[in-house]
Protein backbone atom coordinates (compact mmCIF):
# COMPACT_ATOMS: atom_id res chain seq x y z
CA UNK A 1 0.00 0.00 0.00
CA UNK A 2 1.01 3.83 -0.58
CA UNK A 3 0.17 6.51 0.85
CA UNK A 4 0.94 10.18 0.09
CA UNK A 5 1.36 13.29 2.05
CA UNK A 6 0.78 16.63 1.34
CA UNK A 7 2.30 18.19 3.87
CA UNK A 8 2.75 22.28 5.68
CA UNK A 9 5.41 23.05 8.49
CA UNK A 10 5.24 22.21 11.94
CA UNK A 11 6.08 18.47 13.28
CA UNK A 12 2.82 16.57 12.38
CA UNK A 13 4.03 15.56 9.27
CA UNK A 14 6.85 13.73 10.69
CA UNK A 15 4.83 11.89 12.92
CA UNK A 16 3.00 10.67 10.24
CA UNK A 17 5.21 9.20 8.10
CA UNK A 18 6.75 7.56 10.82
CA UNK A 19 4.10 5.90 12.11
CA UNK A 20 2.80 5.04 8.49
CA UNK A 21 6.02 3.56 7.87
CA UNK A 22 5.55 1.39 11.28
CA UNK A 23 2.44 0.34 9.41
CA UNK A 24 3.85 -0.88 6.21
CA UNK A 25 3.06 1.80 4.08
CA UNK A 26 5.22 2.96 1.07
CA UNK A 27 5.22 6.50 1.65
CA UNK A 28 5.70 9.65 -0.78
CA UNK A 29 6.00 13.29 0.54
CA UNK A 30 4.48 15.99 -1.02
CA UNK A 31 6.65 18.93 0.15
CA UNK A 32 6.09 22.59 -0.01
CA UNK A 33 9.16 24.82 -0.78
CA UNK A 34 9.60 27.07 2.12
CA UNK A 35 7.14 25.14 4.18
CA UNK A 36 7.67 21.89 5.04
CA UNK A 37 11.03 21.26 6.87
CA UNK A 38 13.48 19.51 4.62
CA UNK A 39 14.79 17.54 7.70
CA UNK A 40 11.57 14.86 7.33
CA UNK A 41 12.16 14.73 3.56
CA UNK A 42 14.47 11.62 4.89
CA UNK A 43 11.59 9.78 6.46
CA UNK A 44 10.23 9.15 3.43
CA UNK A 45 10.34 6.97 0.78
CA UNK A 46 9.99 9.46 -2.12
CA UNK A 47 9.88 13.24 -2.07
CA UNK A 48 7.95 15.60 -4.48
CA UNK A 49 8.77 19.28 -3.34
CA UNK A 50 6.43 21.85 -4.81
CA UNK A 51 6.67 25.71 -4.64
CA UNK A 52 4.35 27.13 -3.26
CA UNK A 53 1.05 27.38 -4.46
CA UNK A 54 1.64 25.50 -7.98
CA UNK A 55 -1.75 23.34 -7.53
CA UNK A 56 -1.49 21.74 -10.98
CA UNK A 57 2.33 20.84 -10.60
CA UNK A 58 1.43 18.79 -7.54
CA UNK A 59 -1.47 17.35 -8.90
CA UNK A 60 0.04 15.93 -11.88
CA UNK A 61 2.93 14.73 -9.39
CA UNK A 62 -0.01 12.84 -7.34
CA UNK A 63 -1.27 11.41 -10.85
CA UNK A 64 1.96 10.45 -11.46
CA UNK A 65 2.75 8.57 -8.53
CA UNK A 66 -1.10 7.52 -7.86
CA UNK A 67 -0.80 6.63 -4.28
CA UNK A 68 -3.88 4.24 -3.11
CA UNK A 69 -4.73 7.20 -0.04
CA UNK A 70 -3.60 10.80 0.64
CA UNK A 71 -3.12 12.93 3.41
CA UNK A 72 -2.85 16.67 4.00
CA UNK A 73 -1.22 17.61 7.61
CA UNK A 74 0.70 20.33 8.77
CA UNK A 75 0.84 24.35 8.83
CA UNK A 76 0.34 26.75 6.00
CA UNK A 77 -0.22 29.80 7.87
CA UNK A 78 -3.15 31.45 7.23
CA UNK A 79 -1.49 34.84 6.20
CA UNK A 80 0.61 33.09 3.58
CA UNK A 81 -2.79 32.28 2.43
CA UNK A 82 -3.63 36.12 1.60
CA UNK A 83 -0.86 37.10 -0.56
CA UNK A 84 -1.25 34.53 -3.19
CA UNK A 85 1.47 35.00 -4.94
CA UNK A 86 2.98 32.98 -7.89
CA UNK A 87 -0.06 31.19 -8.83
CA UNK A 88 -0.06 28.87 -11.27
CA UNK A 89 -3.46 28.52 -13.52
CA UNK A 90 -4.63 25.33 -11.98
CA UNK A 91 -4.52 27.44 -9.24
CA UNK A 92 -6.43 30.78 -10.25
CA UNK A 93 -9.39 28.65 -11.60
CA UNK A 94 -9.04 26.98 -8.09
CA UNK A 95 -8.97 30.36 -5.76
CA UNK A 96 -11.61 31.36 -8.39
CA UNK A 97 -14.13 28.37 -7.71
CA UNK A 98 -14.04 28.80 -3.67
CA UNK A 99 -16.91 30.52 -2.24
CA UNK A 100 -14.37 31.99 0.36
CA UNK A 101 -11.05 31.00 1.17
CA UNK A 102 -11.02 30.34 4.66
CA UNK A 103 -9.04 27.09 6.08
CA UNK A 104 -12.13 24.63 5.58
CA UNK A 105 -12.80 25.63 1.98
CA UNK A 106 -8.93 25.67 0.60
CA UNK A 107 -8.22 22.44 2.35
CA UNK A 108 -11.60 21.19 1.09
CA UNK A 109 -11.32 22.45 -2.95
CA UNK A 110 -7.83 20.34 -2.33
CA UNK A 111 -9.10 17.13 -1.09
CA UNK A 112 -11.95 17.38 -4.32
CA UNK A 113 -8.97 18.38 -6.74
CA UNK A 114 -7.49 15.06 -5.49
CA UNK A 115 -10.44 13.22 -5.45
CA UNK A 116 -10.92 13.98 -9.80
CA UNK A 117 -8.04 11.89 -9.99
CA UNK A 118 -9.99 9.02 -7.88
CA UNK A 119 -7.14 9.16 -4.91
CA UNK A 120 -8.98 9.37 -1.74
CA UNK A 121 -7.72 11.91 1.08
CA UNK A 122 -8.37 9.87 4.20
CA UNK A 123 -8.32 10.74 7.99
CA UNK A 124 -4.61 11.14 9.00
CA UNK A 125 -5.69 10.25 12.87
CA UNK A 126 -5.28 6.74 13.08
CA UNK A 127 -1.85 7.16 12.36
CA UNK A 128 -1.48 9.66 14.79
CA UNK A 129 -4.01 8.37 17.59
CA UNK A 130 -1.22 8.39 20.26
CA UNK A 131 -1.19 11.91 19.60
CA UNK A 132 -5.16 13.03 20.83
CA UNK A 133 -5.66 13.64 24.39
CA UNK A 134 -8.07 12.20 26.32
CA UNK A 135 -10.72 14.24 28.36
CA UNK A 136 -8.90 15.38 31.80
CA UNK A 137 -6.36 17.24 33.33
CA UNK A 138 -2.99 16.68 32.18
CA UNK A 139 -1.72 18.88 34.70
CA UNK A 140 -2.38 21.67 37.39
CA UNK A 141 -4.73 22.34 39.48
CA UNK A 142 -8.34 22.97 38.30
CA UNK A 143 -9.63 25.96 41.03
CA UNK A 144 -13.29 27.29 40.23
CA UNK A 145 -11.82 30.57 38.81
CA UNK A 146 -10.23 28.59 36.20
CA UNK A 147 -12.78 26.49 35.68
CA UNK A 148 -15.49 29.55 34.75
CA UNK A 149 -13.09 30.57 32.59
CA UNK A 150 -12.59 27.07 30.61
CA UNK A 151 -16.04 26.90 30.55
CA UNK A 152 -17.01 30.15 29.21
CA UNK A 153 -13.91 30.24 26.76
CA UNK A 154 -14.28 27.07 25.18
CA UNK A 155 -17.86 27.74 24.42
CA UNK A 156 -16.70 30.59 22.33
CA UNK A 157 -13.66 29.24 20.94
CA UNK A 158 -16.08 26.18 19.24
CA UNK A 159 -18.06 28.84 17.70
CA UNK A 160 -15.32 30.87 16.53
CA UNK A 161 -13.74 27.33 14.88
CA UNK A 162 -16.74 26.09 13.49
CA UNK A 163 -17.18 29.55 11.82
CA UNK A 164 -13.55 28.99 10.42
CA UNK A 165 -12.27 32.00 11.36
CA UNK A 166 -9.53 30.91 14.30
CA UNK A 167 -9.30 28.09 16.69
CA UNK A 168 -8.05 30.20 19.61
CA UNK A 169 -9.81 32.01 22.18
CA UNK A 170 -8.52 34.18 25.13
CA UNK A 171 -10.31 34.82 28.19
CA UNK A 172 -9.94 36.11 31.51
CA UNK A 173 -12.46 36.17 34.53
CA UNK A 174 -15.64 36.24 31.45
CA UNK A 175 -14.14 38.55 29.70
CA UNK A 176 -13.51 37.43 25.52
CA UNK A 177 -10.01 39.63 25.49
CA UNK A 178 -8.76 38.46 22.17
CA UNK A 179 -10.40 36.18 18.63
CA UNK A 180 -7.74 34.51 16.59
CA UNK A 181 -7.62 35.84 13.06
CA UNK A 182 -4.89 35.14 10.52
CA UNK A 183 -2.21 36.34 12.83
CA UNK A 184 -2.05 33.02 14.37
CA UNK A 185 -2.11 31.75 18.30
CA UNK A 186 0.37 33.12 19.45
CA UNK A 187 0.30 36.52 18.30
CA UNK A 188 -3.23 36.22 19.38
CA UNK A 189 -1.69 35.09 22.70
CA UNK A 190 0.48 38.00 22.69
CA UNK A 191 -2.04 40.73 22.27
CA UNK A 192 -4.50 39.24 25.24
CA UNK A 193 -1.54 39.73 28.25
CA UNK A 194 -0.90 42.94 26.28
CA UNK A 195 -4.51 44.23 26.86
CA UNK A 196 -5.41 42.16 29.93
CA UNK A 197 -2.05 40.68 31.97
CA UNK A 198 -1.61 38.04 33.71
CA UNK A 199 -3.96 35.39 34.60
CA UNK A 200 -5.85 34.50 31.17
CA UNK A 201 -6.82 31.18 29.82
CA UNK A 202 -6.32 30.46 26.33
CA UNK A 203 -8.77 28.23 24.58
CA UNK A 204 -8.34 26.04 21.64
CA UNK A 205 -11.15 23.99 20.22
CA UNK A 206 -12.05 21.99 17.49
CA UNK A 207 -14.77 22.70 14.84
CA UNK A 208 -18.49 20.82 15.72
CA UNK A 209 -18.27 17.95 13.18
CA UNK A 210 -14.26 18.76 12.87
CA UNK A 211 -13.37 16.63 9.71
CA UNK A 212 -10.25 15.25 10.91
CA UNK A 213 -8.93 15.51 7.25
CA UNK A 214 -8.74 19.65 7.74
CA UNK A 215 -6.93 21.62 9.94
CA UNK A 216 -7.07 19.62 13.13
CA UNK A 217 -6.00 21.83 16.33
CA UNK A 218 -2.39 21.65 16.87
CA UNK A 219 -0.35 22.50 20.12
CA UNK A 220 3.38 21.74 21.06
CA UNK A 221 5.83 23.25 23.57
CA UNK A 222 5.66 26.32 21.71
CA UNK A 223 2.49 27.01 22.63
CA UNK A 224 3.28 26.30 26.38
CA UNK A 225 6.09 28.55 26.80
CA UNK A 226 3.93 31.63 25.43
CA UNK A 227 1.27 30.80 27.66
CA UNK A 228 3.88 30.23 30.69
CA UNK A 229 6.05 33.12 30.31
CA UNK A 230 3.60 35.78 29.01
CA UNK A 231 1.82 35.04 32.60
CA UNK A 232 -0.96 32.82 31.61
CA UNK A 233 -2.80 30.69 33.71
CA UNK A 234 -4.60 27.61 31.85
CA UNK A 235 -4.70 26.16 28.37
CA UNK A 236 -8.09 24.43 27.51
CA UNK A 237 -8.04 22.28 24.37
CA UNK A 238 -10.80 19.67 23.05
CA UNK A 239 -9.94 16.27 23.84
CA UNK A 240 -9.24 13.65 20.79
CA UNK A 241 -9.69 16.26 18.68
CA UNK A 242 -6.46 17.78 19.51
CA UNK A 243 -3.07 16.87 17.98
CA UNK A 244 -0.29 17.13 20.83
CA UNK A 245 3.43 16.84 19.81
CA UNK A 246 6.06 16.14 22.43
CA UNK A 247 3.21 15.37 24.87
CA UNK A 248 5.95 14.99 27.81
CA UNK A 249 7.78 18.02 26.87
CA UNK A 250 4.64 20.29 26.89
CA UNK A 251 3.40 18.58 30.54
CA UNK A 252 7.02 19.09 31.69
CA UNK A 253 7.06 23.08 30.52
CA UNK A 254 3.54 23.36 31.75
CA UNK A 255 4.57 22.26 35.36
CA UNK A 256 7.35 24.69 35.43
CA UNK A 257 5.67 27.57 34.23
CA UNK A 258 2.51 26.59 36.52
CA UNK A 259 0.64 26.44 33.02
CA UNK A 260 -2.55 23.88 34.10
CA UNK A 261 -3.19 22.17 30.95
CA UNK A 262 -7.33 20.49 30.82
CA UNK A 263 -9.01 18.31 27.93
CA UNK A 264 -12.00 18.86 27.95
CA UNK B 1 -41.97 64.05 32.03
CA UNK B 2 -38.57 63.10 33.32
CA UNK B 3 -35.81 61.05 31.70
CA UNK B 4 -32.23 59.84 32.73
CA UNK B 5 -29.56 59.15 31.07
CA UNK B 6 -26.40 57.17 32.34
CA UNK B 7 -23.65 58.09 29.51
CA UNK B 8 -20.37 56.54 28.16
CA UNK B 9 -18.11 58.42 25.99
CA UNK B 10 -18.44 59.58 22.69
CA UNK B 11 -21.29 62.00 21.15
CA UNK B 12 -24.39 59.96 21.36
CA UNK B 13 -25.00 61.22 25.24
CA UNK B 14 -24.91 64.59 23.79
CA UNK B 15 -27.25 63.89 20.97
CA UNK B 16 -29.69 61.89 23.39
CA UNK B 17 -30.05 64.80 25.49
CA UNK B 18 -30.54 67.52 22.61
CA UNK B 19 -33.40 65.22 20.98
CA UNK B 20 -35.03 64.60 24.54
CA UNK B 21 -35.07 68.39 25.54
CA UNK B 22 -36.36 69.18 21.86
CA UNK B 23 -39.24 66.91 22.76
CA UNK B 24 -39.97 68.40 25.95
CA UNK B 25 -38.07 66.54 28.69
CA UNK B 26 -36.80 67.12 31.78
CA UNK B 27 -33.38 65.73 31.55
CA UNK B 28 -30.95 63.79 34.17
CA UNK B 29 -27.34 63.00 33.16
CA UNK B 30 -25.64 60.47 35.21
CA UNK B 31 -22.19 60.62 33.84
CA UNK B 32 -19.13 58.72 34.66
CA UNK B 33 -16.40 60.48 35.85
CA UNK B 34 -13.09 60.01 33.06
CA UNK B 35 -14.87 58.76 30.78
CA UNK B 36 -18.45 60.89 29.67
CA UNK B 37 -17.16 63.85 28.06
CA UNK B 38 -17.61 67.23 30.48
CA UNK B 39 -18.61 69.05 27.83
CA UNK B 40 -22.04 67.74 27.78
CA UNK B 41 -23.12 68.06 31.46
CA UNK B 42 -24.52 71.65 30.07
CA UNK B 43 -26.82 70.43 27.99
CA UNK B 44 -28.30 68.25 31.18
CA UNK B 45 -30.99 69.62 33.32
CA UNK B 46 -28.94 68.31 36.61
CA UNK B 47 -25.66 66.22 36.76
CA UNK B 48 -25.04 63.64 38.72
CA UNK B 49 -21.17 63.02 38.56
CA UNK B 50 -20.49 58.80 39.24
CA UNK B 51 -17.36 57.26 39.83
CA UNK B 52 -16.73 54.53 37.35
CA UNK B 53 -18.13 51.14 39.00
CA UNK B 54 -19.50 52.80 42.38
CA UNK B 55 -22.97 51.19 40.82
CA UNK B 56 -24.28 51.37 44.73
CA UNK B 57 -23.76 55.43 44.49
CA UNK B 58 -25.34 55.47 41.12
CA UNK B 59 -28.49 53.34 41.97
CA UNK B 60 -29.10 55.93 45.16
CA UNK B 61 -29.01 58.86 42.74
CA UNK B 62 -31.41 57.50 40.21
CA UNK B 63 -33.81 56.42 43.25
CA UNK B 64 -33.33 60.17 44.61
CA UNK B 65 -34.20 61.38 41.08
CA UNK B 66 -36.95 59.02 40.19
CA UNK B 67 -36.82 59.97 36.34
CA UNK B 68 -40.38 58.38 34.51
CA UNK B 69 -37.27 56.52 32.00
CA UNK B 70 -33.94 56.13 31.99
CA UNK B 71 -31.56 55.50 28.86
CA UNK B 72 -28.12 53.66 29.00
CA UNK B 73 -25.93 55.17 26.11
CA UNK B 74 -22.00 55.88 25.10
CA UNK B 75 -18.82 53.66 25.28
CA UNK B 76 -17.11 52.32 28.30
CA UNK B 77 -13.98 50.45 26.56
CA UNK B 78 -14.42 47.06 27.14
CA UNK B 79 -11.16 46.88 28.19
CA UNK B 80 -11.74 48.84 31.32
CA UNK B 81 -14.13 46.45 32.55
CA UNK B 82 -11.39 44.37 32.97
CA UNK B 83 -9.37 46.36 35.73
CA UNK B 84 -12.41 46.64 37.64
CA UNK B 85 -10.75 48.73 40.30
CA UNK B 86 -12.50 50.74 42.91
CA UNK B 87 -15.95 48.35 43.00
CA UNK B 88 -18.15 49.56 45.63
CA UNK B 89 -19.77 46.50 47.83
CA UNK B 90 -23.16 46.72 45.15
CA UNK B 91 -20.62 46.51 42.47
CA UNK B 92 -18.70 43.62 43.45
CA UNK B 93 -22.22 41.66 44.88
CA UNK B 94 -23.61 42.57 41.15
CA UNK B 95 -20.31 41.31 39.21
CA UNK B 96 -20.56 38.16 41.14
CA UNK B 97 -24.08 37.73 40.30
CA UNK B 98 -23.08 37.48 36.35
CA UNK B 99 -22.63 34.36 34.11
CA UNK B 100 -20.10 36.44 32.48
CA UNK B 101 -18.55 39.98 31.55
CA UNK B 102 -19.77 40.50 28.20
CA UNK B 103 -21.28 43.93 27.55
CA UNK B 104 -24.82 42.48 26.73
CA UNK B 105 -24.50 41.02 30.71
CA UNK B 106 -23.08 43.94 32.50
CA UNK B 107 -25.40 46.23 30.89
CA UNK B 108 -28.64 44.08 30.74
CA UNK B 109 -27.53 43.46 34.56
CA UNK B 110 -27.55 47.42 35.10
CA UNK B 111 -30.72 47.45 33.21
CA UNK B 112 -32.16 45.26 35.95
CA UNK B 113 -30.81 46.67 38.47
CA UNK B 114 -32.45 49.88 37.89
CA UNK B 115 -35.69 48.07 36.98
CA UNK B 116 -35.48 46.64 40.91
CA UNK B 117 -36.29 50.51 41.43
CA UNK B 118 -39.07 50.55 39.39
CA UNK B 119 -37.73 52.70 36.75
CA UNK B 120 -37.82 51.01 33.06
CA UNK B 121 -34.62 51.68 30.63
CA UNK B 122 -36.01 52.42 26.83
CA UNK B 123 -34.71 52.11 23.92
CA UNK B 124 -33.23 55.64 22.96
CA UNK B 125 -33.75 55.05 19.25
CA UNK B 126 -36.48 57.32 19.21
CA UNK B 127 -34.53 60.49 20.32
CA UNK B 128 -31.62 59.24 17.61
CA UNK B 129 -33.43 58.12 14.54
CA UNK B 130 -31.85 60.32 12.70
CA UNK B 131 -28.26 58.96 13.42
CA UNK B 132 -29.36 55.20 11.60
CA UNK B 133 -29.24 54.74 8.13
CA UNK B 134 -31.74 53.34 5.64
CA UNK B 135 -30.07 50.59 3.81
CA UNK B 136 -28.12 51.22 0.60
CA UNK B 137 -24.92 52.92 -0.84
CA UNK B 138 -23.80 56.05 1.40
CA UNK B 139 -21.19 57.00 -0.36
CA UNK B 140 -18.84 55.25 -3.28
CA UNK B 141 -19.08 52.46 -6.10
CA UNK B 142 -19.98 48.75 -4.90
CA UNK B 143 -17.67 46.49 -7.36
CA UNK B 144 -18.25 42.96 -7.29
CA UNK B 145 -14.79 42.51 -5.29
CA UNK B 146 -16.17 44.88 -2.35
CA UNK B 147 -19.65 43.08 -2.85
CA UNK B 148 -18.36 39.61 -1.70
CA UNK B 149 -15.99 40.60 0.81
CA UNK B 150 -18.94 42.61 2.48
CA UNK B 151 -21.26 39.32 2.28
CA UNK B 152 -18.93 36.95 3.46
CA UNK B 153 -17.61 39.52 6.54
CA UNK B 154 -21.20 40.85 7.27
CA UNK B 155 -21.87 37.16 8.06
CA UNK B 156 -19.34 36.74 10.24
CA UNK B 157 -19.67 39.99 12.24
CA UNK B 158 -23.35 39.24 12.71
CA UNK B 159 -22.50 35.93 14.03
CA UNK B 160 -19.32 37.19 16.28
CA UNK B 161 -21.51 40.02 17.69
CA UNK B 162 -24.23 37.92 18.99
CA UNK B 163 -21.92 35.51 20.71
CA UNK B 164 -21.35 39.13 22.04
CA UNK B 165 -17.93 39.31 21.52
CA UNK B 166 -16.95 42.57 19.23
CA UNK B 167 -18.91 43.84 16.54
CA UNK B 168 -16.30 44.10 13.69
CA UNK B 169 -14.57 42.04 11.55
CA UNK B 170 -12.20 42.76 9.26
CA UNK B 171 -11.91 40.55 5.79
CA UNK B 172 -10.21 40.80 2.64
CA UNK B 173 -10.61 38.19 -0.69
CA UNK B 174 -12.98 36.34 1.30
CA UNK B 175 -10.56 35.43 4.10
CA UNK B 176 -11.13 36.88 8.17
CA UNK B 177 -8.51 38.81 8.87
CA UNK B 178 -9.02 40.30 12.10
CA UNK B 179 -12.08 40.03 14.97
CA UNK B 180 -12.37 42.38 17.22
CA UNK B 181 -11.76 41.48 21.20
CA UNK B 182 -11.64 43.76 23.53
CA UNK B 183 -8.88 46.52 21.83
CA UNK B 184 -11.85 48.33 20.07
CA UNK B 185 -12.47 48.76 16.50
CA UNK B 186 -9.50 51.09 16.14
CA UNK B 187 -7.16 48.47 17.24
CA UNK B 188 -8.53 45.60 15.44
CA UNK B 189 -8.54 47.75 12.42
CA UNK B 190 -4.52 48.30 12.30
CA UNK B 191 -4.01 44.65 13.01
CA UNK B 192 -6.06 44.17 9.83
CA UNK B 193 -3.97 46.62 8.03
CA UNK B 194 -0.73 45.14 9.69
CA UNK B 195 -1.43 41.84 8.42
CA UNK B 196 -3.30 41.78 5.16
CA UNK B 197 -1.99 45.33 3.49
CA UNK B 198 -4.57 48.08 1.75
CA UNK B 199 -7.72 46.75 0.43
CA UNK B 200 -9.22 45.08 3.51
CA UNK B 201 -13.06 45.59 3.77
CA UNK B 202 -14.20 46.35 7.44
CA UNK B 203 -17.85 45.04 8.51
CA UNK B 204 -19.74 46.03 11.93
CA UNK B 205 -22.79 44.30 12.74
CA UNK B 206 -25.69 44.69 15.68
CA UNK B 207 -26.17 40.95 16.93
CA UNK B 208 -28.80 38.76 15.86
CA UNK B 209 -32.35 40.15 17.83
CA UNK B 210 -29.98 43.23 18.87
CA UNK B 211 -31.52 45.05 22.36
CA UNK B 212 -31.36 48.54 21.00
CA UNK B 213 -30.70 49.69 24.98
CA UNK B 214 -27.64 47.72 24.74
CA UNK B 215 -24.14 48.66 22.96
CA UNK B 216 -25.41 49.72 19.85
CA UNK B 217 -22.71 50.07 17.19
CA UNK B 218 -21.38 53.26 16.38
CA UNK B 219 -19.28 54.69 13.84
CA UNK B 220 -18.04 58.50 13.36
CA UNK B 221 -15.78 60.31 11.56
CA UNK B 222 -12.64 58.75 13.38
CA UNK B 223 -14.04 55.31 12.03
CA UNK B 224 -13.28 56.33 8.28
CA UNK B 225 -10.09 57.97 8.73
CA UNK B 226 -8.84 55.12 10.53
CA UNK B 227 -9.93 53.07 7.64
CA UNK B 228 -9.12 55.21 4.85
CA UNK B 229 -5.53 56.07 6.19
CA UNK B 230 -4.49 52.52 6.67
CA UNK B 231 -5.78 51.82 3.16
CA UNK B 232 -8.94 49.72 3.55
CA UNK B 233 -11.61 49.91 0.90
CA UNK B 234 -14.85 50.00 2.60
CA UNK B 235 -17.09 50.08 5.43
CA UNK B 236 -19.73 48.18 5.71
CA UNK B 237 -22.40 48.69 8.73
CA UNK B 238 -26.03 47.50 9.33
CA UNK B 239 -28.91 49.30 8.34
CA UNK B 240 -31.18 50.75 11.09
CA UNK B 241 -29.07 49.22 14.06
CA UNK B 242 -25.66 51.50 13.64
CA UNK B 243 -25.57 55.41 14.60
CA UNK B 244 -23.54 57.28 12.71
CA UNK B 245 -22.23 60.25 14.38
CA UNK B 246 -21.44 63.70 12.20
CA UNK B 247 -22.85 61.40 9.06
CA UNK B 248 -22.28 64.95 6.58
CA UNK B 249 -18.55 64.65 7.60
CA UNK B 250 -18.24 61.31 7.33
CA UNK B 251 -19.64 60.89 4.27
CA UNK B 252 -17.31 63.83 3.22
CA UNK B 253 -14.19 62.05 4.61
CA UNK B 254 -15.33 58.67 3.07
CA UNK B 255 -15.26 60.50 -0.71
CA UNK B 256 -11.76 61.94 0.25
CA UNK B 257 -10.16 58.62 1.01
CA UNK B 258 -12.33 56.95 -1.81
CA UNK B 259 -13.15 53.78 1.54
CA UNK B 260 -16.97 53.08 -0.44
CA UNK B 261 -19.77 52.72 2.65
CA UNK B 262 -22.60 50.58 2.43
CA UNK B 263 -25.40 49.70 4.64
CA UNK B 264 -27.06 46.46 4.69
Amino acid sequence: MKIGLLAGSGKLPLEFLKSASKQGYETVLFAIKGITDPGIYGSADRVYEIEPFKLGRFLSFVKKERPDKMAILGKVEHSEALSFKNLDFKAVTFLFSLKDKRAEAIIGGIIREIGKLGIEVVDPTPFLSHLLPAQGVLIGKLTRDIEKDVEFGFRIAKEIATLDIGQTVVVKKGVVVAVEGIEGTDRCIERAAELAGKGFVVCKAARKNQDMRIDVPTIGVNTIEKIGSLGGKALCIEADKTFIIDKDEVIRKAKNFGVMVIAV
